[in-house]
């Protein structure tokens, strides 16, 4: 067969970028078991009116289907025809349905896995990549400090992840509170066509926002004008709501929102000082959001997008008799990864997890390689065995080529070990000698590219 | 919406059930990076044409459509339709040919992925599994020995898991130029319908597979009995080789085959006792096997079917110019754990990662054990915050409905912890206090299921 190219929107890595990924997966998931939330996976499909509910009718959806289903088959599948999940929040609310007598609420769970969108590829965007999640759902109810809460676990996340050259994260809050009873309070009652309006700010400018303000939310100039003024807030502390107040518009559901903003900047300016912003301007497009949401860029990437953002929801699911409220935030792990290695911003120290290569003299001794391995890999060291019994010189190069600092020798006079970096080779045993701390696994650090 | 169901052959975990898994996949992993194998992860699709190579024109794969494509594009992409892998060697071989100027041979990887499969499912066969491969892939070669080490690692990963509960590994093999030297030795020229029909040996018996090879491998009544006493060898040591040259047929790829199966069974002797046996009974249905093959059972779990096997291939892939030839072994993870969690052999200390809940004694409160909470995380502690500050019995049962063993108190005298298993309670500081180290993380252990 011909040499195979890459498929547009599918990344893969070589192995030494798929380390920094690892590394990045590991770290999240130590993070969200540090705070306590448990693992679940679920499976990669899901029948289409689930996916399809709530109106995504815009997603692009991989459907599937058998090679070798026969068109009777076919027929009696036609209702439960299955789909790729797009996001790991549809299966989660499909799956606490389904377990529900099984869990105990409220439940925190964290889900690390692949989704798949059949849109058109980007940079940063693509058909297929990992999402890191983290929700807590109730049964019923959901009291509010989890939103105060939720941010603060992808800040840790993200913090832990800045020792390897991984950028600050910037978090920006709102709360669909505020927006809602600003503009309820205005006179404006389609909040929705408001929201929709203003989430174009970035895109079109402050003129065009008031134009279309007028036409789809029936908005004077004056209540445009106090729209703008609103999402031009920003800042990280309790002088925000100060500054809302000041506009001169009141109300309850303003009012409660603003509370509640606050008390998220100020949990965040004890336990994460400088990671979380208010910024009155974000809306989140989906329409499920009903407190505080979410948003996140890396500081000096923004190009790159949002890597992190979600929300409050007070219907996750519902089977009829039991809602399920939940708060949630989702990492594009992908889009992340694409750019730490795409920069050069995060690199691994080697492109294997061998610390050693043990030589081998000669075929007839290799068995006395193997057993060297052995006794390093009992006590916890990573160690793979020349593959040939070449010349020495090419056994090194063997390690060099991929960054292996060790190579082990037996030779007449006993074993020896070389640091084939600056070349030192000093008697060793194997049932004791141990590589240093830095050298034992392969480590992620940050790359030439980190500011 | 009504409450959903499961999809047969799609497994989903409870959160106990999923850190059993975990526990599982994390073991290999470990094992296979102290072996030295590299880690690599494929997309999960692949070009239909792809993993329709090699004739598997009866595996039920799944194609992707995208829901929104129009007639156009579904027209443009006809010849590029993707579906899902239903390994991981098909995507490794395509990653390999893709990648092959960049990587260093001979390559150690290993691969954890999901694959699919549209097979009706059965107990211990699903349509959604998991799969963990190692393999040794050579430019142009790759000696023999990697057919000794390969066994030995996945003997390691599966060794390592004992003391959690999972039964004994016995991993059979079989050398394919044994069984071909001895036909060819015996006369019998289309070796593959020999393979075929002593393939069936225990599924229909020895009268009827005698009946099979002289239809369909013109075998005589001398040459079909001496392959059913061929297959009906067994044995972990070099008088496997003698009995077979004692049925009295000679051959050099007949004694070849002999001497690396001798090979393998002494290396395994050492490294791994017990663990291999040779049984040259054992076919393996695919065809591009050309040396060792391997396939294992669970002691006492044989009715699971193989969970781990593989072999030798010579071209695992080719892109016209060079051969690349291998080695691997691959084990059905969800085959597994279904059996360990299905018969309670394995299980999980608490179904959260939290060893503590703090309490919380008012929501005034609240930032306090907001602090504690991260005092305790700090040092590695995993913790999470009770979700209301209701009477302390209730909080309590919070934590015992997880397996929760700690739970933290901010009383007026001061803070103090609860083992809730023993009643035991005592002042602590978050900053000293730790807990017993097996209680730190929550652990995978023997089940009441386990022998």
């Amino acid at each position: 067969m011909a040499r195979p190219t890459p498929l547009s929107g599918f990344p893969e890595w070589l192995p030494a970028d798929r380390i920094v990924e690892q590394h990045v997966l590991d770290t999240l998931r130590a993070t969200f078991e540090s705070w306590g939330f448990a693992p679940v996976e679920t499976r990669a499909v899901e029948p289409m009116d689930q996916l399809l509910r709530k109106g995504e009718i815009d997603k692009e959806v991989y459907v599937l289907r058998r090679l070798h289903a026969t068109p009777e088959e076919e027929a009696a599948e036609a209702g439960k025809q299955l789909g790729l999940h797009f996001d790991l929040t549809v299966p989660f609310s499909r799956y606490v349905l389904e377990n529900a007598g099984k869990l105990a609420f409220p439940f925190r769970r964290y889900q690390i896995q692949k989704v798949w969108r059949g849109e058109r590829p980007q940079d940063g965007r693509y058909r297929e990549f990992y999402q890191a999640d983290v929700d807590v759902v109730g049964a019923g109810e959901l009291p509010f400090h989890h939103e105060v809460e939720l941010p603060l676990v992808m800040a840790d996340g993200l913090a832990r992840l800045r020792e390897v050259g991984v950028p600050p994260v910037r978090i920006r809050v709102n709360n669909r509170k505020v927006a809602e009873g600003f503009y309820r309070a205005l006179g404006l009652t389609d909040v929705a066509a408001v929201l929709r309006c203003v989430d174009k700010l970035d895109k079109i400018g402050p003129d065009a926002v008031t134009e279309i303000l007028a036409r789809d939310a029936g908005a004077s100039a004056a209540q445009a004008q106090a729209c703008l003024a609103l999402a031009g807030i920003t800042g990280d502390d309790a002088s925000v709501a100060e500054r809302v107040l000041a506009l001169g518009v009141r109300g309850e559901l303003l009012e409660q929102g603003l509370a509640e903003l606050v008390r998220v900047l100020e949990a965040a300016g004890e336990h994460a000082p400088g990671a979380l912003t208010a910024d009155l301007s974000i809306a989140r497009g989906l329409d499920y959001y009903t407190g505080t949401v979410y948003e996140s860029t890396l500081v000096g990437e923004e190009d790159l997008g949002s890597v992190c953002s979600g929300g409050r929801y007070d219907t996750l699911a519902s089977d009829g008799k039991d809602t399920y409220p939940g708060v949630g935030l989702s990492i594009g792990v992908s889009r992340l990864v694409s750019r730490l290695v795409g920069r050069k911003l995060v690199t691994a120290t080697r492109s294997v997890p061998s610390a050693v290569l043990v030589a081998v003299t000669d075929e007839e001794r290799r068995r006395d390689s193997d057993r060297v391995a052995r006794a390093l890999r009992a006590r916890g060291i990573p160690v793979e065995v020349a593959p040939s019994a070449a010349k020495f010189g090419k056994q090194i190069r063997h390690a060099d080529r991929r960054g292996i600092p060790f190579v082990w020798f037996l030779t007449d006079d006993g074993h020896q070990v070389k640091d084939i970096r600056s070349g030192e080779q000093v008697d060793a045993d194997p049932q004791a000698w141990t590589p240093p701390a830095e050298d034992l696994h392969v480590r992620v650090v940050p790359g030439p590219g980190a500011g």
